[in-house]
């Protein structure tokens, strides 16, 4: 089975809730790292085709993988170009996260290997952070808010079979500073290594915290 | 093979941090739910005997499943009465956290079901909520702090081989008022309907939320 992974990605003004941490070139550095540890892992799984749909109209980064990836510069909101891309797609695709970077290649693989239509690994406070749809042209993502129940609610109200795929690594976006943490304790790819290199580190006190 | 699950449970003085959202009455009612969600994932799993280890005197509750349940009343702290529990362990055990209503007997089976001596799942910010000891007598535990990264050393000090267990609903302790987004969301156990009963709902605005 052919699928293709459809990441979105924004690098301007990105991830402004690290701002109190990360000065806003970091910020952009951090995200293509994040984005980087994304494209190794789906590339280690079995799909060989990633499209990132990017805010930002120069994107350069070097990757030694191999996975065939196309850039589409697309300034609409995120729903919006989703689901005029997904319309089109008759082959399954897997709609992954950017800001994920602890997600690895046994994940996607078990994700995309599920026999139902439509399977949802959730974020952390209702987010989906993987969506892979059997049938994409047969479905609306709708991201913000409880996107997770929103998506629940579509396979229902469309009659696809779903399931929840249950993986911390998947779950942990990178939205704010206590979630450095995971990063930090984790890691092992780009983004965990960019923080090392800045200065990033681990202090425990009561409860685990980072310090710069 | 014979696994047995161990339980450290609190009741007294429970979930402190939920404090401005819950009585110390509901803190306590609600720490039961969040049990009876774990032994009910446990009893639907392989495991056949568990053994809650409580700070209180007196723990009444009832369950409706097929368990071999014993609970021990022990008011030391959590790594002094577990490590001495465990010395004595010649089967392998499983220590499964109170406070992981989301777990399913499914992730439970997964984990038992690994070869490797430990099986490590994680919670958020270093925790460590479900170990899987196949020779407990040769493992210390060491909670607190950044447990996770002390349970890999561990397990590769005492030349033990190790697997990470990746899975979402078993990360989610709930321990802060945040913490209650992913019960709202996604539970459908005793402390999620405890929390529909007492009035506790979801509310978005930018993001998730929860309200009474």
């Amino acid at each position: 089975m052919k699928v293709k992974a459809i990441i979105p990605f924004k690098k301007e003004g990105a991830k402004t809730r690290l701002g109190a941490f990360l000065t806003e070139k970091e910020r952009e550095e951090f995200a293509i790292c994040m984005l980087k540890d994304v494209l190794v892992a789906v590339s280690g799984s079995e799909i060989e085709e990633a499209r990132i749909i990017s805010t930002c109209s120069k994107l350069n980064f070097e990757l030694d993988e191999e996975l065939k990836l196309t850039v589409r510069e697309d300034e609409r909101g995120l729903n919006e170009v989703l689901n005029e891309v997904i319309r089109e797609e008759k082959e399954p695709v897997l709609i992954i996260m950017a800001d994920i970077p602890l997600a690895t290649s046994e994940s996607i693989n078990e994700l995309v290997r599920r026999e139902e239509d439509v399977v949802i690994a959730p974020g952390r406070k209702g987010g989906t952070n993987a969506l892979f749809l059997r049938r994409p042209y047969e479905f609306f993502v709708s991201y913000y808010g409880i996107s997770y129940l929103k998506h629940v609610e579509m396979a229902k109200r469309r009659n696809l079979s779903y399931v929840v795929y249950d993986s911390f690594f998947i779950s942990v976006d990178i939205d704010e500073v206590d979630d450095l943490i995971e990063l930090v304790v984790h890691g092992k790819g780009f983004s965990a290594e960019y923080l090392r290199a800045i200065g990033v580190c681990l202090r425990v006190d009561k409860e685990a915290k980072v310090g710069r």
